[in-house]
């Protein structure tokens, strides 16, 4: 029994792949044996295999729909158990249909696969991965297919992750078994230099990195978790992203030192998701802006760009953008504090969008936050407030001219072509 | 916390009742609610609820048909995760359905809820029940909803009890707490001195015995599983069968000492599920008998009435019914044992049917055969085979004369009158 191979549990396996298969990728029948063919093909060329899976096409959705036909508010933790059957249905179907096609299988659920989570419903964070029934159906050679998106507490509760989960749950089980490589199976070919729906011209990329991809996931590329890139960056673990639709290569994320840096900037991403709150007459003393972001930081909503207009006569404006969904939330909270402290103005906006350049070339050339500026300002694009990173440069601008102002920067950093 | 209500595990709850609703009762979101507000006035009274389901209305089928859409012969531990996700769907509304009315509850699955069962995929056996969960829960004042036809096995395995399984989930629960009462509630109102679809006469019955639900429930009365009514009889679990759509007080079925018995046939059972089998110019011999059942028993085939005709010069014939669904499994068997023995002939019918009287009475009084035969031959109905029991006369008839069989003995039997 003790060979060299280290297929024990926390020991590396050379040859397992972690593949994952979107709800797009197993939406119909037809789907779900295709990619049980694509399965058994890496199986037969002699790879271990985990795979990870979603629900199937929109099911997610149509539950959400029949909780709420029976509750106004349903009950998180039982949501959670209620979507959780979503996962186990593909799961089932995929480890039958590559069963009855010969290649062993087996589907486990989250409790099976042992991944353990906190105990926040509908949002939890995997604390850990016991993978010891993984590695002993992987031993007994058969392929182990685990339900995504979602874990189990100490109480043996069902949680989810939380949207895009899946992605999470195969880089974590990709991490703690020491696979080769994390694939992540969906609709598109990859990771684009824009959104191909706004820029015909936008292009899949070999390679990124986990810095680029964090950035652009969190822009609103919602073709990976920032999570689960977040793990694959901690870990070091390979990621390929690429369309079970087609044998397009995909996008490699991996770490810097092996991305071939051709180009500073990698991407365009834009995020139409934006909502910005603007308070006004504020009077510019220390304590004011923890007065202000402290109640938001509570109530877990996220404050993304946010500019102070220079101090005039010791008053001051301040404005940031929240996710547009939690505007009704920020809202009050911040007429309450705009009494205590004093300021006399409060607007809001919908209206805007962000745009951004991302790549990790940027922090050690110049000249690029003038180069995106000078492109918009020719397309005569205002720009509403403006965010910077090491590889990230953000223009919040109006909502009706962010394709065009994608497409402009798209042409600007030379992105359609190779 | 020691209190005289005896509410730690294993001891007696004297206020809980066990609920169970089957997949009509629970087919649609109004229907969910309908039940949840049947549960919350039960509460209302006073009692601790346990509340056991089935999947909605005909997911367990749709499930199925999409197994068999991706494979030709579905794994069967892999079909049990599947069709488990039917009851959790359910459980999970009505939990949902029941906290949104102000009704604080909480669904467990079978693992959660400690069922423990066999390794027999598709048709296990609960071996025990581990209820610290759900006496936990109880004693928070939750109702606790329970996902019916299925357990787990010791390696944590998801499986499933065969058809009518959630019967059985009920009344195992009833038993396993030390419940009051198990109540099944279903789409009729108890059960029929015959199935009123067949006789407009027949009328719910106040009262039966376990005995006596155990034959009608074999002879092909849908309305209780057989398993279940088994368990009740061992430990004296009083069940009340009533329909969720009406205020009909149901059928109990109950210990034989308590049945008044005022009559002595309490029902009409026919089914047409019967396949003969006939072997012609058998030696009759010791061992034959032996020779015929062995080979069915080990394949799993359920041999129902046997009849041998009197010997004439060393040679018999020997009929015996199953199952019509049994009928390709048992012919090549029956023709290589025909062989083997030495008979001359093999004729199998499918184009019959049994009608029973039922009631415990009939072991004390004679003369119940006697008025069937004659009821029967007044009508001109032939009897093919005849099988009893102390409560039960079986007659074999033409499948075509059943429904007319049923009505004859109905009104032969006064069933109509109270």
């Amino acid at each position: 029994m003790h060979d060299t191979r280290g297929d024990r549990p926390g020991r590396p396996r050379g040859r397992l792949l972690v593949q994952k298969y979107g709800g797009s990728s197993l939406a119909t029948a037809e789907r779900i044996v295709s990619a049980a063919q694509r399965v058994a093909a890496a199986r037969a060329q002699g790879h271990e295999l985990v795979v990870v899976v979603s629900a199937m096409g929109d099911t997610t959705d149509e539950l959400i729909q029949l909780a709420r036909s029976v509750a106004r508010q349903p009950d998180e933790r039982e949501l959670d158990h209620l979507l959780s059957t979503g996962e186990m249905v593909s799961a089932t179907l995929l480890a039958m249909a590559l069963a009855d096609r010969g290649c062993p299988a087996v589907s486990l659920t989250a409790a099976q696969a042992g991944i353990r989570t906190t105990r926040v419903f509908t949002r939890a964070r995997i604390t850990g991965i016991q993978p010891e029934r993984i590695t002993r159906e992987l031993d007994k050679g058969k392929v182990v297919v685990v339900t995504g998106f979602q874990g189990i507490t100490e109480e043996m509760d069902v949680t989810t992750l939380g949207r895009g989960g899946s992605d999470t749950t195969a880089v974590a089980l990709a991490c703690a078994l020491g696979a080769e490589c994390c694939e992540i199976y969906t609709d598109v070919e990859g990771v684009y230099t824009a959104d191909p729906r706004v820029e015909p011209a936008a292009r899949p990329l070999d390679r990124i990195s986990y810095e680029e991809m964090l950035e652009l996931a969190q822009l609103g590329a919602r073709v990976m978790h920032p999570r689960a890139v977040e793990l694959g960056l901690l870990f070091g673990m390979p990621i390929l992203v690429r369309s079970s639709f087609s044998d397009a290569p995909g996008t490699l994320i991996t770490g810097g030192e092996e991305v071939e840096v051709r180009k500073h900037v990698r991407g365009v991403a834009h995020d139409m998701d934006v909502a910005k709150i603007t308070l006004g007459g504020v009077p510019d003393r220390p304590g004011i802006a923890a007065a202000i972001f402290k109640p938001l930081a509570d109530a877990s909503i996220n404050v993304d760009v946010i500019a102070q207009a220079a101090s005039l006569e010791g008053i001051t404006e301040l404005s940031f953008t929240i996710s547009r969904g939690d505007l009704p939330k920020a809202l009050p909270m911040m007429k309450e504090v705009a009494r205590q402290i004093g300021a006399t103005a409060l607007d809001t906006s919908d209206r805007l969008a962000k745009v951004s350049i991302v790549g990790t070339g940027m922090q050690s050339a110049p000249g690029y936050a003038a180069r995106m500026f000078s492109a918009l300002a020719q397309a005569n694009i205002n720009i509403d407030m403006i965010s910077t990173s090491d590889i990230r440069i953000t223009c919040v601008i109006d909502r009706e001219r962010v394709e065009e102002a994608v497409r402009v920067l798209h042409r600007a950093f030379e992105l359609d072509t190779d």
